[in-house]
């Protein structure tokens, strides 16, 4: 754990990393005076992965990008993302709007269309505004810039209330490697995949394939692990671009272990803000499983809790229903005996064997104050551990979601 | 389908059938001034069924009842129920508690210990409160009444708003058979499982073996159906207690299907009142997904539905937003092909082949006003179908849940 010595926060989100430019612009898709459209372009042509939405209307875009990184076996050149339009449940003209928008993207930078990636979110159902998208389109490709990484964080933002950067520099064999990027949540957030936009930029060179699994296994401990309320869109996807402009990372060696934990970071500290930033959201929760049968059953348990609409009414009105708790890791079909659990809200142990301890209530509803607030639960079964990111639920919520078409 | 013909809704929940009296009595459990301690019994010895909760911190009041179930081998003379505390993650003092809960009522009822079941509803954690107890059975075995179905309907109440209620009379074999119950539900609903408490007794002649098979089919397409925010209890239990006083039905016969379809008539009645009176709803929703590759398959996409927040909110804000219904679909883990699919609110089509269809949003708006709101799905992948019920999801769940120690 000598991570803290070479590992540090840097500013930058996308374009902390080497040879990445970035912008944002306002498209007019359906916000006014606010970007809506983002651009991020690497200066030569980088390895690409990405892990999309399980959901089964998966967005159009999705498959224009699974198309594109089948022709170019794992590269691009740049990502294009719109806010406002989500384009899905779109069908074949869906399709071929997914397409323009790369296509519009690659003309404007020079590029193969190929090698364009595109992202949507917003509303379902209606059409790409192909117009104020070109315009947004090129209004971005002629303002990307070195340090743009902010402006792009902007431009794809929906209910989120602030944009969402992270980035890290770390040392790899004497090298200093940078690994960054944005994201955007809010509401429709859940676990089983990217589950909101991310887009990461590193100036590690990666193979493709390398990348992929890097990729999907930082996903599955992170983005996988943040829920707002448990439904999962159509268009989630996590995008990395690797520029190749630093160290080299090989497999089975200390270089991809460096460059892993500081892609797990970045994710991480995406995922606790996308959580933190969930619709009418006060607090977030940090709700960590040990001693499960194994990582699954940790990740189930967890999810259980997380997601448990109870559990977080809790945690907004400061009540430190315990019992709530229990009653969704009961249900979360993990395997463990209930006689021997344990159950903690910060360093106060409030459940021992299944009960309650003689913990003073006070003390306990003074913790559900603090933000954020962490619930740990031991079941004792195994050793498998989880972490989940969380929000409370709030009349906040409720309004934005009665009112807001997503 | 003659059912209409020969069966009707009859006043008396509880007490509709022969043999039974009841009563509710203020014990002080938890509340003041309301019943919160009803007794239901049987002139004789009857025929009971029941049906738990899959959480693993099932309350100790669950396995008193399993083991008075194994002991008499399916028969039994009362049920007693308070309201305000659900004796879970109670430990070996909770089990204790249960079976002096059910000696303290077979004691005034002068019947055996084993031939009382027992239920318990309300706070998780903190122990019964015996004294209040063992005043409420006093007095609600003294009160005991053959109209007392109502009283005892309000007595099982947390935070409903209003008692649920429920019997028909069908002719089997020429015979009047009456089948009548109540529920409690509010908040803590999910499918998997009775969900709530509900109490059902009938003057049918049934053998336990078969009893426990008809309720478990109608607790599958019903109580198991309903869902106010996905939480399933420690608690949840369905009882039925059958008198003998009417018709014999006898397995694989029309007096099976007769008292069958009664019974399944009874707790859907149930389970729509439960989802109506959900924490906080204005609106029932009932979701029908057919079509599904088979009814299990229908069963998983009409659950995701109706659990989606995102849709819940989007009905409270009469927001006919469709996107959010396809979406839910599509994360269900439901089998389909995306691009067949059809939506319907009420009788408008919203969506055909995975698109929307030239529908006018006004008029869409207008049907979300509908309470109760009906959505249909087609996915056109075999002839499962299942419907579910739920209510929308609102600042008063919130409210509520938020200060309500449940």
């Amino acid at each position: 754990m000598n991570q803290a010595a070479t590992t540090r926060f840097v500013e930058g989100g996308v374009t902390a990393a080497e040879g990445f430019e970035a912008a944002g612009a306002e498209g007019g898709i359906r916000y006014r005076n606010r970007p809506d459209v983002g651009i991020v372009r690497c200066v030569g042509r980088a390895s690409a992965a990405a892990v999309f939405t399980k959901n089964r209307f998966v967005s159009p875009s999705i498959k224009a990008n699974r198309e594109h990184l089948a022709e170019t076996g794992g590269y691009a050149r740049a990502v294009v993302a719109n806010a406002g339009n989500a384009n899905a449940c779109t069908g074949q003209p869906g399709l071929e709007n997914a397409r323009e928008m790369a296509r519009a993207t690659a003309q404007a930078l020079g590029v193969p269309d190929a090698e364009v990636l595109v992202a949507a979110t917003g509303v379902i159902g209606e059409p790409l505004p192909m117009e104020p998208l070109r315009h947004g389109i090129a209004e971005a490709a002629r303002t990307l810039r070195r340090d743009g990484g902010d402006d792009f964080a902007r431009a794809i933002m929906t209910t989120d209330t602030r944009p969402k950067v992270v980035a890290v520099e770390t040392l790899i064999g004497g090298e200093p490697v940078r690994v960054g990027g944005c994201a955007k949540g809010a509401g429709m957030i859940a676990p089983n995949m990217g589950t909101m936009l991310a887009f990461l930029t590193t100036d590690a060179a990666v193979v493709p394939g390398l990348l992929t699994v890097l990729l999907r296994k930082a996903v599955a401990r992170t983005f996988n692990r943040v829920t707002v309320d448990g439904d999962q869109s159509t268009n989630d996807s996590v995008f990395l671009l690797a520029s190749g402009l630093s160290a080299t990372i090989e497999s089975h060696t200390e270089s991809e272990e460096r460059f892993a934990e500081a892609l797990e970071t970045v994710c991480r500290e995406l995922s606790i803000r996308i959580a933190r930033d969930g619709e009418g959201a006060t607090k977030l929760i940090e709700v960590t499983v040990r001693g499960a049968k194994d990582e699954e059953d940790a990740d189930r348990a967890a999810r259980a809790i997380a997601t448990s609409p109870l559990v977080k009414t809790a945690v907004y009105g400061n009540d430190a229903n315990w019992g709530r708790i229990l009653c969704a890791l009961g249900y979360s079909g993990a395997e463990f005996d209930p006689d021997v659990v344990e159950l903690w809200i910060e360093d106060l142990q409030l459940v021992k064997n299944g009960m309650r301890t003689d913990y003073r209530e006070e003390d306990a509803t003074a913790l559900f104050h603090r933000d954020p607030l962490h619930i740990i639960a031991d079941v004792h079964a195994g050793d498998g551990s989880a972490t989940f990111w969380t929000c409370d639920l709030t009349e906040g919520y409720i309004r934005e979601n009665a009112t807001y078409r997503s």
